[in-house]
């Protein structure tokens, strides 16, 4: 069991040289060098979906970061309207070769691994809506603020989509909400306006949307006023366990993905929403 | 871990044509073929209690829709006024042959696996009092509507007749009402009236007893709406862990049973309560 | 797992005979036969700090109890004004040797072992401040009652001060009040006011100051009503993983410690705060 001075999860350094502030293509990176606040605006319209590209670049925007002594937290928000993010990118999930869908979990994955595990405070200033895998990468924060407008909502609603979200979906939206309320609204794909999300603790405060870049900014000074190797040690002792299992199973989970994904009635079933989506335009 | 395209729990099926409309001694069982709704209503007097002739009846009834196309869900209730069901049949525990306390026990958690790992939406709509064994079966559906009349009561009470839950009633009530909640109220071997057990979330709503019928439907409407099959492997990942438990401690399971039960203490305990009962009437 | 029939946890008993009453230098022990329950009363002024001396004889003093037949339950107060117990003794943690550091820590696991683990109602009645090991006292008993005055503050505070707090401090919290709660407070080392407390289940009710000792033989009465055994089993089951951890690392956690409390960065820090608490009186 984790304990006194045990180190927290440390993942191999991506190939990369530290940088102090950089602008990608999917993603606006800003660091505040005074404050140690660094923020990743999402700006991939039309919905930041979480394509291969997104997540490379989020992978790696969090490496410089983390591997960034003047870096000592992190808010992560949207520069698209009303959309925080939309989750995976579907278009990556359909009609692909085994070895994209194998590529392209494993960015998933990877995504994930170091986001919950970050030493640095992230905060998810939820300014969208934020379904599916962009819900999943609020839960990954240490903390969540979103906008109080009940048009925008947030859940895992993968099995609306007639897809299962993953073990480790699960396990962190089970540490965030509790058993029963992750039950059943993994069950029923829920997606919660955000007084709903309030409610349930799928987000931990509502604020006006003018209000929000504050309120990102005060929280992260609260956060911030703890000694770095404590909270990181303490972060890592909460979280351990839940990233120890996706790290023994990773391979397995891909396999998974992979013949879940295949299967025709799911191939279909992914065609039909992505009409749907189109439609809805 | 549990994970995409996993299969969910199937378990051995007992040797029975499946059917469509049935009626039986102790459970009354109606399938709406519209709808893909059956309700499985318990009409046992004076008290539901889950006899073993009841038990197997209940474990026949739920196998012959879990094996029916045409059912995708059950709704639980009662046909006796005031009680939903009284839980474990006493006189099955008192005085009886060893073999007798195998055979009893076997069926109930025969009960429980297949109640808690079923593959269809299971609603109970608890219109009377469910203590022990009878908030087991609450506690085991996916969603629990209760008459909103204090005077009727639900909980685990085992405690105050001097006996313990098994380890899977534990289970079953910690990931309903969190870890806290259960070990208090296990302790104290509480009967909540009907608004405390909406309180702690034993329950998840009230209703006024003449709406209960129409709320149990419209409920499960919306459980339907989901796709089955991400659907029910989104709960066997939710509960598998907790049924695999008793799958891998089964037949250790019944010899504590037995000699817990055998033991001199709590046969007079038993019996005394049954007294009590008695005078009661 | 734990289940029917299974005997709760038994520690080795201490060397010590049994006895009915007794006082001594830091814990005042009063046992009421009439009604069979003891008051464990603090009063190591200034702060009731959890240095080795108190340590022992709050074991011995919970042995006796255990082992006393007269006795079934115990109230754990405050004799000092505004706290109840402000955690572990910090200068037992500095510039100590390392044979102290080990004897130190290894009666910390056993007053929580025994304390965790107790067969007896135990009850935290909180007359004042509880920081960190403090808190942990509080959060091991059965039930709670803070006094509502919102000066007085309880949490696990290790973050504050640059330490983390052990996993088994972890593990009881989480078990009080879930792992969001948890991995927040333990992160931000968050010292919550009493009525604060109240809302996230870190304690489980608020009373006037001077209705405190009367509410806490009120709760007791009503943990007392369930036969022992079965209470016992029940709270056995509950807490038995969580105690299970602890035992089968306590060396591994021991050292740890050595080597966590013994880098020169953390003596600094705890120096620099033991210098802040004189400057502060």
């Amino acid at each position: 069991p984790p304990t006194w001075g045990r180190g927290s999860l440390r993942l191999p350094s991506l190939p990369l040289a530290p940088c102090r502030a950089f602008s990608n293509n999917k993603i606006l990176v800003e660091l505040d060098e005074s404050s140690g606040v660094a923020t990743m605006k999402f700006k991939s319209p039309p919905v930041n979906s979480l394509s291969l590209d997104f997540l490379t670049e989020f992978c790696i925007s969090l490496e410089k970061l983390e591997n960034d002594r003047a870096c000592r937290g992190v808010i992560f928000t949207s520069a698209v309207p009303k959309i925080f993010s939309s989750g995976l990118d579907i278009t990556e999930m359909c009609g692909k070769s085994t070895e994209h869908y194998a590529e392209f979990w494993r960015a998933v994955q990877e995504m994930w691994l170091r986001l919950y595990g970050s030493n640095m405070v992230t905060v998810a200033a939820v300014n969208g809506s934020s379904p599916a895998g962009g819900c999943l990468v609020a839960l990954s924060c240490d903390y969540r603020i979103m906008v109080e407008n009940p048009k925008f909502s947030i859940g895992l609603n993968e099995a609306q989509l007639g897809i299962v979200a993953p073990f480790w979906f699960k396990d962190t939206f089970v540490n965030v909400v509790g058993h029963r309320v992750a039950e059943r609204c993994l069950q029923l794909g829920s997606l919660l306006p955000a007084p709903e999300a309030l409610k349930v603790g799928l987000v931990d405060e509502l604020v006006p949307e003018e209000k929000l870049q504050e309120k990102a900014v005060a929280v992260m000074a609260q956060w911030l006023a703890l000694p770095d190797h404590a909270r990181q040690l303490t972060k890592s002792m909460m979280r351990k366990v839940v990233l120890d299992r996706l790290v023994a199973h990773r391979e397995e989970d891909i396999q998974n993905f992979i013949s879940f994904i295949s299967k025709e009635s799911i191939q279909k079933s992914l065609r039909m929403y992505m009409e749907m989506l189109k439609k809805k335009k």
